[in-house]
C-alpha cells in the first residue's frame, strides 16, 4: 500500500474515533449535567476540586500512554471547564453583565424620568477633576447646562497617591456640588472610597462613583449592589477586561443592576499617555457585556491636546458616552491639572462631536 | 581668533553665568525656605498651585527668547519641585517611610518579646492561602514548627476576583487559625478587607494583611495606621514601588510604624510567572526605605516549581524574609493550588535556604 | 510686621529673582547657542557629556546650599536639556519626522501618478496575511478591487517566533503577488527582512514593509532610507511610540522622505486582544509627526469580531488609513487565522466605514 | 432512592465513561501517530491546519449537545495540542534547546580550551558599553584582569534609539579592542547587528553578540547558526521567554549550539529600574533549557546603585554568570552613563560576590 493509501486510511480511523469520543463527551456532559441540578437542588456549589482530584488521579492511574499523564490532564481540564460551564450555563446563563443576545442592553433611567444612559445616543458626563469651590462649579455646570449636559462629575473624596496631597473638601464640596447640580437641574456624579460614607452621601449624590484604585474592593462593591442609585465603576489601571467585568458582577449579583462601565485604560510602557486606552479591548468589552460603557478620555489621556481625536474615536467606536474633565482654569486645579479641558475647549469639543 | 580660541572664551562665559546663576538660585532657595517657615506655622500648606501659575505668567509675559516659553517653564518646574523639596525636608525630612541613613531600620518586635522582623535574619511567613479547616491548619502549623517558622499566613477573607469563587471561612477561620497558632506559639497573619471587620479581627490576628486588591484604599489604611498591631502592605500589582512606598505613608502618617512591605510583582505579558517580580526594583525599594521588605514568592510565580531558586534570591538580595504557601494537600486547595507548596517541598525549600 | 506681609515682602523677593533668573538664563542661551554654531561650522556634535560633567562638577563645588548638589544637578539638567534643543532646533529644527505646523503633511503618491496615501482620505490596505497561492491572492484581489482598494499587502517571507513555523513562500510567492497586482491594477505591499533582500524583491514590490520585529533594525532602515520606494514602518510591540519616531527618521534622515507608520499595539497584560491599540498615544502620534499614519486593525486585535468598530474609531481619530487582513477562507489560513476576515465580512466593513 | 445515592450513581457513570474516553483517547493518539511517521519520514510537517478544520467541522455538525460546539472545539483544541506534542516528540524532541533531563547543560570551550561558560561556575562579562579609546578599554581590561575575568565586552556598533547619537567606533573600536584583549589575554564580546557584518567582525570578536533590538532578526540568527563562534543572545525587552528561546532556537537549529541567553529584564510601568528583570522568569528558564544563562545586572538596573544586591541575587537564582558594565569614567561615557560601574566599584562587587 502505498504512504498516501495509509495515510488515508489513518485518517478514516481517526475520523471514526472523533465520532466516538463526541458521543462520549456528550454522555459524559449530560451526566454531569444531571448531577449538577442536584447539587443545585440542594444548595451546593458546581466546583468540587477534591472530585476533580480523585478523577484525574484515576485517569492517571489507569493511563498507560501513548498520551502523557500530563496530556491526559490537560485535556480534561478542559473537560471539567467546559462541564462547569454547562452547569453554570443552566443555573444562571453565565454572568448577570454578560449579554445574552446581541440587542440586550442596560438602560438606566435617571430620577427626572427623562434622562438616560444606556439608550443609544451618546452621553457626556463632565466637570471638574474636584470640587474646589461654589465659583468653580457653577461656572463649569452653566457651560455643561448650555450643551445640554446633564451629568456633573466633581469628587468631594480625592484618593491620592500621597497622604499630603490634597484629599478633597468632603462633605462641604458635596453641599456645594448638590447646589450647583440643582440649580441646572443636573445630577452628580461623585466617588465614595468606603462603605462607610454611603449614608451621608446618598443625600447627596445621584450617582455613586467607584474609582480604579476601589476596583476591587468587595465591602464597597457589594453595599453599592444593596442601594438603588446607579454605579459607575472605573477599570483599575492594573486589571484586565475579564476582572472588570467580574467587579460589576459583585454589585450586579448583590441587586442593583444600573451599573456603568468607564474605561480609562491600563499602565503600560508608553509615556505619550498617561494609561494606554485599548480601543480593541473596549469593543470586545461591549460584545461581551450588555451594561453602558463610557470612556474616559480626560484620564486616559492625561493631556488635553488630545481631547478632540479621542472623543471622536470613543464616539465611533460605539460606546455610550464619555467622561471628560471641565475646570474653569485649569493651571491651578487641585489635581490633574494638565488633563482638565478649559471652557472654550470644552465647547469646541462639543462642537467637533456634533453634540 | 581661531573658532578654538572663540569656543572657549564663549565657554569661560558660561561658567561665569552659571556661577551667577547658582547664587541667584540658592538666593531664592533661602527666601522660599522662609516663606515655608511662615506657611508652616501658620498651618499652611507647602504647595500653592496658583502662586506658581501666576508667576510663570509673570515669566512668559517677560520672556524675550532665545529660550522658548516652555523650555523657561521646564526649567522653573524643575526650580519648583526642588524649592517644594527643601521645604517638605526641613518640615518632616521627606516621607516618614524613607529612609535617612544607610543604617535606619524598622524593626518589629511581636507580642512575645522576642520574636522580631526587620532585625537582621531572614524570617518566613508561611501557610496555606486560605484557611480551610482545623485539620488543614494544624498540619502545617506543625510542619512551621518543626522549623522554627513563627508567622502563620491563613486567609478567613478572600479577595476575588468573581464573587462566585469561594471567599474564605469568614470568623469561623479565624476561630481555627487563632487555636492552631496559639497551640504552636505562632503568630497569625490574616487578611483584612475593610475597615468595618477591624474590630472582630483584633481579638483573633497578630499581623493584619492588606492584600494587592486594597493597597491604595485609604480609608482601610489610615484605620490600621491608628492602631497598634503590625501591618504588611502587599504590593498591587498595578502599582509603581513609589505609589507602594506612598501607599505604606498613609498607614504611618496615621500613627503606626509596625508596617512591612510584601513584594509579589506587577503585571506584565510575560506568561511563565502569573507576576513579574522585579528584583532590582526590590534593591531600589530596599535603598528607599527602612521599612522590612518581604518577598512573596508563591504568588509572584503562581507556580511552585521554581520555589527553591526564587527563595535564594529572596534572601541574597538583602531583603528581611519571604512569604511562602504551604498546604497539605495543594491539588485540593480551594484557591491558588498551583503555586502552593506540598509539606515536604516545604522542608525541601528550608533545607536549601539552611533555614 | 503680621506674617502675611512679612509673606508679600518675600514673595515680592521671590519675584525680582525670578526675573534675575530668567535674564540670566536667556543671557546663558545666547552664548551656548553661539557654542553650537561654531560647532556645526567646524562639524561638531552638539552633544558634550565631558564638559556637562565638568560644568556639574565646578557647580557641586561652588554650591553651599541650601540647595543640595543633587536640586542644582536637576535644575542643570533641564537647562542643558532646553540648550540642547535650542541647538538642535537651529541646526535641523527637530527631527524631519516631527511636524513643524499643523498642516504639514507627507503625501505619497505612488507610480500610477494618482493614487495618493495621506493626501486626506482614508485609505485601505487589505490582503491575506501571506502570499499561499495564485488563486488565494487572486480571489482577494478581485474582492479588494470591486472596493476600489489599490493596495494589497500580502508577505512572501514571514517573520515567525519559531523556526518551525511556515516562513513564506519566497520569491515565488513574489512573483504570485506582482500578477496578481498587475491583473488588478494593484499595489503590491510586502515585508522585507533584512537588506540582501532589497535588491531581489525592488523587482516586484511597490512599497516596502517593515515589520515590528525589525523596526530597530538599524542596517535595514538605512538601506531603505536610500532607494526611492515607499516604506511603511510597523511599530514593534516593544516600543514606545517615541522609538517608533525615531526609528522612521532613520529612513527619512537616509534619504527617503515617503515613509508611513503603521500602528499595531503594544504588549500588555489585558488577554481579550492580542496588543494593545493606545487610541490616545496614535492622536499623540498624529500631533507629533507628519507621516500617514495608518492603524491595522488585525494584528492589534487578533481576533476578527471586533473588525467594525475599531475601523470606525480607526478613521475617526484622523489616521489616513487602515490595514486589514483579509483571506478567502481563513481557518485554514497558514498564520493568523483568527484575526484575517472572510471576503464577505470584509464587505460588510467597507459598508460599515462607509468606503 | 435519596438524591446521595442518586449522585453516587451518577458519580459512578461519570467515572465509567472517563475511562473509555481514556481509552479512546489514547486509541486515537496512537492512530495519530502513525500518521506523524509516515508524515516524518515524507518530509511533511505536523501541523495540518485544513485537516483539522475539516474534522472540527465535521464534529460540529455532528454534535447534538448538550455540549455547545465551542465546547466541543475547546476539547478537541486540547486533544490536537497533545498529539501535535505528541508527534513533535517523537520526531525531534521538541526543541533543540529544551532540556532533556534535570542534568543537561550546554558547556561553551573557549579557544583556549581552558576557559568555559555554562560549567557550573559563576562567570562575569564585564567592560564599557561601548569602546571609546585604547585608553579606557586597557584600563577597564586591566582591572578586569586583576579580578580573573576573561570576558571583555565592547561594543564598536551601538545600536541606537536616535540616528543622530553616537553609534559606536566600528572597525577601528574593534581593532582596539582585539588589543587590548590580546595584551590580557581576554576574550572579546561584541555586538553584530546585521549579517553582512559577519565575515569582517569574524576576525577580531571572539563571542557575536545579538543585541534586544536584534533578538528576533531571523536572518542574523541563521548567519550566527552558520558559523562556529559562540553566540550571546539577548531577550528583547519587548519579548516573552518563550520567544527568547524561540529566537536561540533559530541559531541552535542552523548548525551552532553554543549559544548563550542573557537576561535583561522586560519593558512595565515600573520606573525606578530601566526593565524589569522578572527573576522568577529566569528561575522558569533555567528548568526549560540547557543553555548558559547570564544575567545583566546593568541595563537591566539602569542604574549602578544596586549593582551588588542584584549581582547577589543573580547568583543566588543558579544562572550560569553575569554581565556588568564597567567604564574608567562613567559620567564622560558616550552612552549609558547612570548605569556604567566605576572601576572602585567594580571591584568592591567582585569582593561582595567573593569572586
Amino acid at each position: 500500500m502505498s504512504s498516501d493509501d495509509r495515510l488515508n486510511e489513518l485518517r478514516g480511523q481517526v475520523d471514526v474515533i472523533n465520532m466516538q469520543l463526541l458521543d462520549l463527551l456528550n454522555q459524559r456532559a449530560r451526566v454531569v449535567s444531571e448531577i449538577g441540578k442536584i447539587q443545585a437542588a440542594t444548595g451546593g456549589g458546581f466546583y468540587d476540586p477534591a472530585r476533580e482530584a480523585q478523577m484525574l488521579q484515576a485517569l492517571e492511574m489507569a493511563n498507560n500512554g501513548p498520551f502523557s499523564n500530563d496530556a491526559i490532564k490537560s485535556i480534561y481540564k478542559e473537560i471539567f471547564r467546559a462541564s462547569m460551564a454547562l452547569e453554570e450555563n443552566q443555573a444562571k446563563a453565565k454572568l448577570k453583565v454578560q449579554r445574552r443576545s446581541e440587542v440586550e442592553r442596560t438602560v438606566i433611567t435617571m430620577p427626572d424620568g427623562v434622562t438616560t444612559l444606556g439608550s443609544g445616543d451618546f452621553k457626556i458626563i463632565a466637570g471638574p477633576c474636584a470640587i474646589e469651590s461654589f465659583e468653580q462649579m457653577d461656572e463649569t455646570a452653566a457651560a455643561l447646562a448650555q450643551r445640554g449636559v446633564k451629568f456633573l462629575r466633581g469628587m468631594a473624596y480625592k484618593p491620592r497617591t500621597s497622604p499630603y496631597e490634597f484629599q478633597g473638601l468632603g462633605e462641604e464640596g458635596l453641599k456645594i456640588a448638590r447646589n450647583v447640580a440643582d440649580k441646572y437641574g443636573q445630577f452628580i456624579v461623585s466617588e465614595i472610597m468606603d462603605k462607610s460614607q454611603l449614608q451621608m452621601m446618598y443625600d447627596y449624590v445621584d450617582v455613586f462613583w467607584v474609582g480604579a484604585r476601589n476596583m476591587q474592593n468587595a465591602y464597597l462593591l457589594k453595599a453599592l449592589g444593596q442601594q438603588n442609585k446607579p454605579v459607575i465603576l472605573k477599570h483599575s489601571f492594573g486589571a484586565t477586561m475579564e476582572e472588570f467585568l467580574y467587579a460589576a458582577e459583585y454589585i450586579v449579583a448583590s441587586g442593583n443592576p444600573n451599573v456603568m462601565l468607564i474605561e480609562r485604560g491600563i499602565r503600560t510602557f508608553e509615556k505619550w499617555t498617561r494609561a494606554s486606552l485599548d480601543i480593541g479591548a473596549v469593543a470586545a468589552l461591549k460584545l461581551e457585556t450588555h451594561l453602558p460603557i463610557i470612556i474616559d478620555i480626560s484620564h486616559s489621556a492625561g493631556r488635553r491636546d488630545i481631547a478632540i481625536p479621542m472623543a471622536k474615536a470613543a464616539k465611533a467606536v460605539g460606546v455610550e458616552g464619555m467622561m471628560v474633565e471641565v475646570h474653569p482654569n485649569p493651571p491651578v486645579a487641585m489635581s490633574d491639572s494638565k488633563q482638565q479641558l478649559y471652557i472654550d475647549q470644552f465647547h469646541a469639543l462639543m462642537d467637533a462631536l456634533g453634540q
